[in-house]
């Protein structure tokens, strides 16, 4: 039995949640103390009862050398962030609305579809894998199935609007941070995205926790049947990242695309410009699509994972001999992450303190590396305290002993593979431009073919080490351990999305040049990490949906998939086409919703007289609507598409087909995934790459509104439904059809394959 | 036994090959008729001696109405082909001096590989299916592997230069042609395309009938080793293929890259004006990129199809019965193929007769639904006479009874998914331009993601249908029946490139604008055919990799292909990820290649005095040199990949991973090529779209130089390495892997997968 005692592990773990949920308070009140009231303008030296000096530290403001009205700088700061932050909010809420109708109907469809397995029956059953014990009815794991499917979702929906909140409450306080100095803006950009990512982190956790324990309230001593039940956990939390990725992607992109198009190709206004009417749009989308939407993504693979290894972990020794902690392991790998991350944080926040420019770009790699490393040993740790030296995982019909140094083998390779992986992706975006339009986009459509290579190959290595070591539980450990940093990942993730709000205030609100220059600073910064955060998004969806298949397999009873049985092969062919057929829609949605935004703003543009003067407002609200129903609209064919597809498939053609889709869609989607991102975030940084002239090749191309900047920008356009939109969206694709295939496995293979049965 | 007896069978294959070779000198003789030399300005009646009237006929000509001076006119054009056929002739036989050096090296390794299966021993050993028997020596295998590998590589290098030089010996008689009206021209360009397809067909047929012939001399009883040899045919073919297809796609798209980008974009002067450097280039990039690869790499499918059919048919009740008439089924289809062709060529050339220009297109269209009709009836008849009525098929270690009329459903099922898998690429294709350069772009990549959907649908069906009615074989003869109207499909194939050649011709000869007018309507139509062609090439590669796949899987002695299991997994991720890395190397190598260009273009332009305004001449050779030069160099390093990935890893990995590769490079890489395909045609229709001006529409958005026409070409540019290097060289990718794994099967299975047997 494992070192640390089951009561151990109980408190352990939700001991790490509360810490976490702590620590992103105490980040939320750091961030809450920057003031977005004006206030007097009281002499420098401290007054009684101000905490410190004005907005809590002493130095002089750009606003004030400049000579500008610090009042109606912070007043305008505050007005711009309350019309992002109620655009973001009233979108998610219709986007919840119409979600809450899916979520419930598809909660019926689990209820039924999973009772029926046993015809409703409320007799306990004997257990699949050990027919001489009993075991709980299939009637309880379809309602605890439901209900976890709710919770999962519920929880996604929690995770992803706090999100939102605080990053569109930091945005205007980085603005206004952003005055005194590049390093206070960055702490305080920073410490809005740690909020978001230990929140995530430990809400997920904690959540599952619970859900844990109240079920086996019930379930007692039957584990295959409580893991079985969490499963819908993995499935409410992806459902919901579907639509926000999605969603969020099609309202982020459409919005930019649409105020590119027109703003900076058409009328050569700048980036951000009030004048443009989609600029409100544009910015809620970064904080709908790159924040919520990624939050529910990232949510949605770390209770997948999770689910994953303890239903494999249920069927293995750990189950049948109830060693309660060594059944924890993947909780309390996560928990244990929680603890490295805070530590991770403090070197960004507390432990060093940015002064300059160059420093925020290797301050955010350096997380990355410092949570790597320390998690290497906390893995260690966990692995020795909280799993016996050796045990049997079960493999697909027959078992397997594993050590205890071996599974720490497995979850370290998917944790330094996320740290490749997010490291190579950042190579290959940050190249350089190449002359004309056309040549830039060949160039950069094959390098975004090229850095597939090293991340399929890390992905490759870690689930053949993982995989030999502990089967589908290794897969899935693997997986976790990519996401145990995701604390830190989301950190640095949400960063980017507030910093380029912050620029955007910045821009609106009329702020000095050398403000904006501070902010693109911080956003460029946040670029270069964005593409280790899909980076890391993607890999570990790739390892969690295999976790996810094995899972599936398992449960669905089979122990062979055959490429060479004409069931699967033509599983395998569809399969890698699924995720061409989901990028032609989400791409032609963006395209579509992207064009109805260019016609609003080029009206606008026609009929507003005294616009382009800056004398006249734009009407910003029908461009805020323009993109929110867009997206409801537009998200409806691609969702139906993965949801439907594991339904169809299981129903009509059977178990074995659907392994083949699954294998099919994991395979190519995650290719598509990984090349579709990397392609438009090199585009993206080519045309930042002639916008900032920051070398002499940059300048012989530049400046802005050169023949190279406009085809630079050609690409950029290209590439944001490429990179936004339609990649982000594959991760959830591959991991959604996995989670949903494991939840109504049980059905599939009672009831499945009607096609084959007919004829 | 079947109907037919062996001696009507050994007379009837060789006679139907005889028959196509013949059918296609009468249609060069019939080409041939068109003179190229001035003939003197005889009065128009018939004079003595003269075949009959003016170039064999007694219209007037455009040329003489306008007052045009024929003699020079036709100097022009013949000055013109002869330029053309030196470029393309030149750069073949160098290509074919880097090449041959390959082969020779590449036959020593493949008769060392096999042979050191037994160790290089003269003795018999008993049979891998029926050990009771003895069979040939390993070292006997690797011999004839070797000589039937030299050989399908030089009937691949014959049918490829053949192919090039009929078209180039063409392509100015169609423009003269031309100017007696379309009709003529198209009766030209179309009996020109018939003559590769036809000597292709026959050719193909009638070398592996007497390798088959001849290598049973030695032989004798032993089907499994005669037939193991002859899959070293299709490896010859496939390798020359990928030369082909790599080496011409870079040649002819460096070229028109190089040539659209400073010649249009910048410079303004039509597309094929004489003054372009780069034009004589471009033509020739014509004739060794879309004839000469084209040839090949379907003559390659058609090979590797025939070969999986025979060596799976070998360890089957055919080959342990000795029914060699049974045994000879996919030839015997093949033979069917060039009668069926050949009566459908007639429906072109002589039952119907060409009379205004809306009549090209659907007359070319005809042809496929014709021959896809007569060939349904024609693969009954064979199926009838050449089947017994039952038989048993070899299916991994098991026996599989299959029906005669099964195997005519498995032929037919590909024949017809062919069709409309062309039809889907078609249809797809011929979309109209979407506003603005970066709208352009998305929507062609979400149309080309899109049109995967259909034809992958067609395919799974066509798999599914064939490998349940007989297994791996009946997926080789789905493969063949694709293939079996080759004749036809590259007489449309060769004519689109024979007509853009000839209006390239009229264009530099100075000829009348209503002349290039005729060509332009013939190369419109040609495009749309020639995307029905890419369509059926990627179709049949998807099919055939299959077969050849599992011919490798029998031979290699494997029954599973387990997904589950970690060896194969990875090799299916690794291999889904080969079709971007190669797709990268070839883009990235036209993108050099075209810079390479442009810079010299532009050289010319700029240090040329008076080349702009007509007076002096381009260095064409530069450009032509240029163009080979690149092509050569580049072709290195994606050959490599493909040629040494089956390699490495059944050397090292062994076939478990190989098999995953395989089956992973099958289902991603079709996708790819399709959509890549696609998209590239999709953008090109565009600007035809816009240049044609057919429509209110497409006048609002023109003329040429307007900014949509502009945005239209900066797709167009974009599609080019897409549609014409990296789509079709896929297909080379996918097959080529497939049969060199066959080749390499028994050294694999017997020395390979050494890390494994390391650790």
């Amino acid at each position: 039995m494992a070192l640390l005692s089951p009561l151990a592990t109980e408190i352990a773990i939700p001991a790490c949640a509360l810490v976490g949920i702590v620590f992103s308070l105490v980040q939320w009140l750091l961030v809450s103390r920057v003031k977005l009231t004006p206030e007097p303008r009281a002499p420098s030296s401290s007054s009684p009862g101000s905490n410190s000096n004005k907005n809590g530290y002493g130095e002089y403001l750009i606003e004030e050398e400049d000579g500008v009205n610090d009042h109606s700088v912070v007043a305008k700061c505050a007005e711009i962030q309350s019309a992002i932050s109620e655009g973001a909010t009233s979108f998610l809420f219709t986007e919840y609305q119409y979600v809450g109708v899916f979520m419930v109907a598809f909660a019926v469809l689990i209820f039924l579809f999973l009772g029926s397995v046993e015809s409703f029956s409320t007799q306990s059953q004997p257990c699949t894998y050990d027919p001489s014990k009993l075991c709980k009815p299939a009637l309880a794991t379809a309602v605890f199935s439901t209900v976890s499917f709710l919770l999962g979702g519920f929880t996604s929906v929690v995770s992803g609007f706090l999100g939102m909140k605080i990053a569109t409450y930091a945005n205007a306080r980085t603005t206004l941070e952003a005055r005194k100095g590049v390093g206070k803006a960055f702490i305080t950009a920073f410490r809005s995205g740690a909020v978001m990512g230990f929140l995530l982190a430990a809400n997920g956790l904690l959540v599952l926790y619970i859900a844990i324990n109240l079920f086996k309230l019930y379930y007692g001593d039957d584990w295959e049947g409580l893991f079985e039940a969490i499963t819908g956990y993995g499935l409410g939390g992806s459902s919901m990242a579907l639509f926000g990725r999605v969603g969020g992607g099609i309202y982020t992109k459409a919005a930019d695309v649409g105020a590119d198009l027109v703003g900076k190709v058409e009328r050569n206004i700048p980036e951000d410009d009030p004048r443009n009417p989609a600029v409100i749009a544009d910015n809620v989308g970064d904080n709908v699509g790159d924040i919520a939407g990624m939050g529910s993504d990232l949510f949605g693979s770390y209770a997948e994972s999770s689910c994953a290894a303890l239903v494999v972990a249920s069927i293995s020794s750990f189950g049948i001999d109830h060693d309660f902690t060594a059944m924890c392991y993947p909780l309390l790998i996560s928990s244990m992450g929680i603890l490295v991350c805070l530590i991770t944080t403090l070197f960004a926040t507390d432990f060093f303190e940015i002064k300059v420019v160059e420093e925020i770009e290797p301050a955010l790699k350096k997380q990355l590396i410092i949570s790597t490393i320390l998690m290497t040993v906390g893995i260690a740790i966990v692995s020795w305290i909280a799993l016996p030296s050796s045990f049997t995982i079960y493999n697909f019909g027959s078992q397997k002993v594993v050590k205890n140094w071996q599974l720490f083998l497995c979850v370290g390779v998917g944790l330094w593979a996320g740290l490749i992986i997010g490291f190579v992706t950042e190579y290959y975006t940050s190249n350089a431009y190449r002359t004309g339009a056309a040549t830039n986009v060949i160039f950069g459509l094959a390098l975004g073919y090229k850095s597939v290579i090293i991340p399929i190959f890390a992905i490759a290595i870690s689930i053949f080490v993982s995989f030999s070591f502990a089967a589908m539980y290794g897969i899935a450990v693997a997986a976790l351990g990519m996401l145990s940093t995701i604390a830190t990942g989301l950190a640095i993730d949400a960063y980017g999305p507030i910093s380029d709000n912050a620029g955007g205030i910045a821009e609106m609100a009329g702020m000095s040049h050398r403000i904006r220059e501070r902010t693109d600073a911080l956003d460029a910064a946040g670029n270069t990490t964005a593409a280790i955060g899909k980076g890391f998004a993607i890999g570990s969806a790739a390892l969690v949906s295999l976790a996810l298949f094995g899972a599936f397999v398992s449960r669905a009873a089979i122990s062979t998939v055959d490429v060479l049985t004409p069931k699967v092969f033509i599983g395998l062919i569809v399969g890698a086409m699924l995720p061409y057929w989901f990028s032609a829609m989400t791409m032609k949605s963006v395209g579509s919703a992207a064009l109805k935004m260019v016609e609003e703003v080029r009206r606008q543009f026609n009929t507003i007289p005294g616009l382009m003067e800056g004398l006249a407002k734009p009407d910003y609200a029908t461009c805020v609507k323009i993109s929110t129903d867009a997206s409801l609209k537009e998200m409806i064919p691609p969702g139906a598409l993965v949801m439907l597809t594991p339904l169809i498939v299981g129903i009509f053609f059977g178990v074995e087909t659907l392994s083949g889709v699954l294998a099919g869609s994991l395979v190519s989607g995650v290719q598509i995934a990984i090349s579709a991102s990397n392609t438009g975030g090199a585009w993206d940084n080519a045309k930042k790459y002639i916008e900032a002239g920051a070398s002499e090749h940059a300048r012989t191309l530049g400046p802005k509104g050169s023949e190279p900047h406009k085809a630079a920008v050609i690409g950029d356009t290209i590439g944001d439904p490429l990179k936004d939109t339609s990649g982000p969206s594959l991760n959830i694709l591959i991991k959604l059809m996995a989670v949903e295939s494991l939840v109504f496995a049980p059905f599939f293979a009672t009831h499945g394959g009607l096609l084959f049965k007919i004829f």
